[in-house]
């Protein structure tokens, strides 16, 4: 199991997704209610846990932009400060619940998992595309039944778009041409590339962009661990290289508990912006897409949870990028547990 | 997770549900096979695992006031001894399955879960209005997967009324109104008190009653730890003191196996009693009311499931009840731990 | 549970059940990937693990006699070595997948789970009528959620057709006839033999064979352990001995992973070979008897899960097979478990 990096920024949530209503949401194991204040203003994140018995605030209600316990009561306000209680009007010092930094950017809703003080907005990994007034994104989300480190491997190696993704976003070119892979540890950032000079155009592309014939094709990751993977896609005709369309694809990799990630994906384009049915073939054609990694990622997770402790891989020269990536992972996992002074 | 007190007395179903056949229950993690005798008369509790290859009994059939294992025929009296077995005369000496006392009262069956010698039927709680000729009592029984103790927590402390039964049961004051805790440690029974001298009429009582203004409420609670759970209840118009309905409920907290738990319940009274469409009602808005327990406690279970161990919990003032009974409880499952010989 | 015995053949299919596509079969916890090659041949069983990432080979696809994963196309021959890898040339030398002893014999697909230099193909135990051009043979296979040892006990304990299938094959003098039983602990088999002289005709031999009185019926099982159960079952009518019908049943008892057996059945007879109708009636009877075996040890095992360990069980004389099977198998996974030098 790939261990958890804590004190660091997980996206929770679109921006879309949270009103003023009560969406629960479980990031690195902890349980969070997240709201919108009633003026539609800042997103609040609260430990999902009531501090009397522990039932969760999502199963309560909001009352203006207090949280109100659906057991017995206990109200909560944005700053996870008890402030109602049944039978008594002296409320106990310590009726508080946790409350997590937000930042809400680029569309996306990001929190910071692990000690509060040391979180630093400026650090949130930037994804301007996805809110950027010459794009149009369509976006959504799956969860997996998968250790979340099973999706960074995915992502990182796209020689199976060729296997798993035939006849949607994989041909044969993609397995074939190797990579280049780059790694800045210290910073946490993967750079894989990959170039593919006369290439099959995959449906995906063929039918968003028109182009009929083989195409020049580049992929360029960059993975900003743990969280955000950006695919930066460059296609253009082999013929005339000057037509070329920019897609930038965005995925959120989000641990919730152990085994269980959240797979936050968008398509985002700067062409044909106003054609709804470009928009729509690529919401549904990326969407069957997810779900085949989906239903390859479970099967994985199962598969592995039934294999003998110390089990075999075998890494070939695809995986360089998502043994980096784990890597810096085990890295960042480790510096998260270490105690808050010594940081 | 509550731990099982041993040597009790345990309700293990209503007597209208033994007839003559065979009835699956599991208390204390005893797996029973209960059937009334062809006469009508005593019920027998024998232990469900036939003892060759402890298949349950209970997948067998009765002949006559004998149980026949379904698998391969092994026979057993209403006292557990062998009878017949296939392929031979001889019936080995130790061939016999467990039979449990029982105590039918009250419309209850009791069965006594431990050392059968100590079984003391005069010890039986009693609950007489459930089977008194002026009363007339709607009941059922949920089973819950819960933690025996998160029911007995939810019954002692009826603040919850205001947020979970919100329009059956609870209204404001509930909440609001500080209680009176009584412990007597030595005979196991907490009583708790609730009066609101003027309160709104929730629809349980409105619709039973045909009292339409605001009331005074007075709510009684004895609990015999570790099974049985009355509520006396009482409510008059605020400006009639002497118009009291009197409503008695009934519950039978029964620990199935860990983390399930029988949810009995009824609602006993002495006034329309000739009506059926009270009746009717009573039964189909308590059977709601409880439903509305069961969900909350089936949640309430899984998450603490994924609390990290030692999770804190926060009690204030309307926890009394339930704290006593969580110490009587911790008391009696010790004893009945105890070896017998030191009883 | 009862231990798996590496270093044996076990049924993985059918004959028929193997084609020109892959079929993932999981023996004594060993997933394999089974298939048939292009020409119509050999049947090859390979682990249906692929070297690189542990995905399931059965979730891939057949090329010609090569297997392609699925995820990122490593792709292997018959002997399961790696003749692909994408994004580049050199094939890791480890990169290979067990492949397994294969031996197809009466219409049985045995494999063999242990050390591959051990396999004897001579060793693998005959049903020679399940393929045998006089005898007409119904079959099919049912997986149980049971430890492949309560379908051993079941099978050598015919006295539970009594109570499990009467009405079906079941009648009185089974459960009440005395058994003989034989134990070659070396060979490691146990033969169990019952005579009935005077017994009633249970339907499935009275539909079948045109009896309509009482008949001597005589049972005589051969277990070779662990895997394969034959059943010599010979029936005629207690006026006319000389009127005798024999059927050969079948069964194979092959571990899969811990907790779950695949009962394969087969019912062959020598009598009224042309007729349809008793074709049809004996595939249906028969698989009506199978699935009250499966729903009775889906049950047992449940049952037994949830007894504290250390239960007892209470053996007679008719448990004297079982209890040999017990026996050989304790000894067989003993001897499995040995290092192979020291065989």
């Amino acid at each position: 199991m790939t261990p958890f990096a804590r004190n660091q920024w997980y996206v929770a949530a679109y921006a879309h997704e949270i009103g003023h209503e009560l969406l629960g949401r479980t990031v690195l194991g902890e349980a969070l209610a997240l709201y919108r204040t009633e003026d539609g203003g800042a997103v609040v994140a609260l430990a999902d846990r009531c501090v009397h018995r522990r039932f969760p605030l999502t199963a309560g209600r909001l009352d203006g932009d207090t949280v109100v316990c659906g057991y017995h009561g206990f109200t909560y306000d944005t700053a996870g400060a008890c402030v109602f209680v049944p039978g008594q009007k002296r409320i106990p010092r310590t009726a508080r619940v946790a409350s997590y930094p937000v930042v809400e950017q680029d569309s996306l809703v990001w929190v910071w998992i692990g000690e509060p003080s040391l979180a630093d907005a400026a650090a949130v990994p930037r994804a301007r595309h996805l809110d950027s007034p010459g794009m149009v994104t369509v976006s959504g989300m799956e969860p997996i039944d998968c250790d979340y480190g099973l999706l960074v491997d995915n992502l990182l190696d796209l020689s199976h778009e060729t296997y798993l993704h035939g006849g949607y976003i994989g041909t044969p070119e993609v397995a074939e041409t190797p990579i280049a892979t780059e790694t800045d540890e210290g910073a946490g950032i993967v750079r894989v590339r990959r170039h593919m000079a006369d290439a099959a155009c995959p449906p995906f592309y063929a039918r968003s962009t028109g182009i009929e014939g083989r195409i020049s094709r580049t992929q360029e990751i960059e993975y900003f661990a743990p969280c955000l993977y950006l695919l930066h896609s460059r296609i253009a005709p082999v013929e005339d290289d000057s037509r070329a369309f920019h897609t930038e694809i965005t995925y959120a990799i989000t641990p919730s508990t152990e085994g269980k990630v959240y797979d936050f994906w968008a398509v985002s384009r700067d062409f044909a912006t106003e054609d709804e049915e470009v928009t729509t073939f690529l919401r549904d054609f990326n969407h069957t897409v997810v779900m085949q990694d989906v239903d390859a990622l479970n099967l994985l997770q199962q598969t592995l949870e039934t294999e003998p402790p110390g089990y075999q891989e075998l890494s070939i020269n695809i995986d360089a990028g998502g043994l980096a990536a784990r890597r810096i992972l085990a890295r960042l996992a480790e510096e998260g547990e270490k105690p808050t002074e010594t940081l």
